[in-house]
């Protein structure tokens, strides 16, 4: 039988999981998504995830892998899984890739999203979905101190303890900050991302614009490589992995790459 | 005692509501409301209503008024409010008005979205927000029908059986559909909507869309006072009141009138 190896895009509100990855007496996205591939292909498959994603951290491009003799067609199966998925998880593409591509390894780089909601008073269509910071926030300000993240950095200074990744050094392709009304969105493209990176950049900018970390100290804060100079890792709620890149065909090119 | 007219502004999740209107045996809006302002004001005061919303319809200008002799500031009482109210409702604004105000007569008028989540899956962050549409759509074809509705007209055709309002002439003053990305939003405003008004709109775009109703038609369906010859009742899911129009100081113009 020729095995085929199927990369699904996934679309979730993360707000009822602990985070992608299988986790023991935890509900996570992998195991729902793994009892809803039982049903469609007739077998627990082994799935592969591009990256975890902590408890109450959102998705709109998760990529995942997994390998099937079954000769379901792809639009078929996205419109099984989605049958049998809850409605807070989406299939939203299907795409065969040759053997050896790995959703993880394969990748050349990710988009994330930090979303505020920056209002005197909280909405009800952002709770679960963003950060409510109730205090004017000065966007054309985060958006230049943002650009200071861009290039090739160690990134310490911007990884909690826990992580034991040894090369903390990524590159940081395109960073932007912008107001869309009430919404402020934080959008960073990267090589790769340590353990609650984004976070801890949004919770800088957050506390750049309140005072407490003076403009102008992003650099500083990257050459310490010392965790306690960055400011307070920001809410999981306001987080999207937005967007994984591959060298497929049909796939979104790279940002800042030229390519 | 002076007593001081507070006109409050709502945003609302209607999802697990029946509408904004006390009804006995089901939780509505205004019940939970008033709930919170007994906790705030210490007794059950009266609270008039801009309109009714129908089951599962969402706000996010809904606007309500109560009397009151407590001398409680707006801005104490939004956040006092807020405090009590569970995280689907919530206020945004507080005003006071002059004696004899009434939020749904002394309105100018009301500004409607129709959302339509227009991708070939359905997306989690849209389940109960957005009326899922599968199939194309062609926006700038509907952003021409939709013209149509712009004026003055005898809008039978687009109630539903059970109004027992009498005249039934409503002027539209603008009405508009757009894309942003997978999401397709119908805005109209007007003088006044009648029962289900904006839903049979919506229904008769996508209608259009799909070929059941030529292009072109909206002239003679408005003639014809014939709720049989409109389209189907879009679903609740996607309908949000979004603006209730006054002459009252710093509060938005209503559009199309030149005003």
């Amino acid at each position: 039988m020729v095995k085929r190896n199927l990369l699904f895009t996934l679309s979730y509100d993360g707000r009822a999981y602990h985070g992608y990855q299988v986790q023991k007496n935890a509900l996570t996205v992998a195991e729902v998504f793994q009892d809803a591939v039982e049903r469609v292909f007739g077998a627990r498959l082994d799935v592969t995830g591009c990256s975890r994603t902590d408890s109450g951290v959102h998705a709109k491009g998760f990529c995942v892998l997994l390998s099937t003799e079954k000769a379901i067609p792809c639009e078929k199966a996205v419109k099984a899984l989605n049958h049998y998925l809850p409605r807070d998880i989406a299939v939203t593409a299907c795409q065969e890739v040759a053997e050896g591509f790995h959703p993880r390894y394969s990748s050349l780089g990710k988009q994330y999203r930090y979303c505020i909601w920056n209002a005197p008073y909280r909405s009800p269509f952002w709770e679960g979905f963003a950060y409510h910071y109730p205090y004017p926030l000065d966007v054309p300000l985060l958006d230049v101190q943002c650009r200071d993240f861009v290039g090739e950095h160690d990134f310490s200074a911007f990884c909690s303890a826990g992580s034991n990744v040894e090369d903390k050094i990524r590159c940081i392709y395109a960073c932007s900050v912008r107001r869309e009304g009430q919404l402020v969105v934080f959008e960073v493209t990267g090589s790769g991302f340590l353990y609650n990176m984004v976070r801890i950049m949004a919770g800088t900018l957050l506390d750049i614009s309140q005072g407490s970390i003076p403009a102008g100290s992003v650099p500083e804060i990257l050459a310490s490589r010392n965790r306690k100079k960055a400011g307070a890792t920001a809410p999981a709620c306001g987080l999207y992995l937005q967007q994984v890149y591959y060298d497929l065909p049909g796939w979104p090119k790279l940002p800042g790459t030229g390519g």
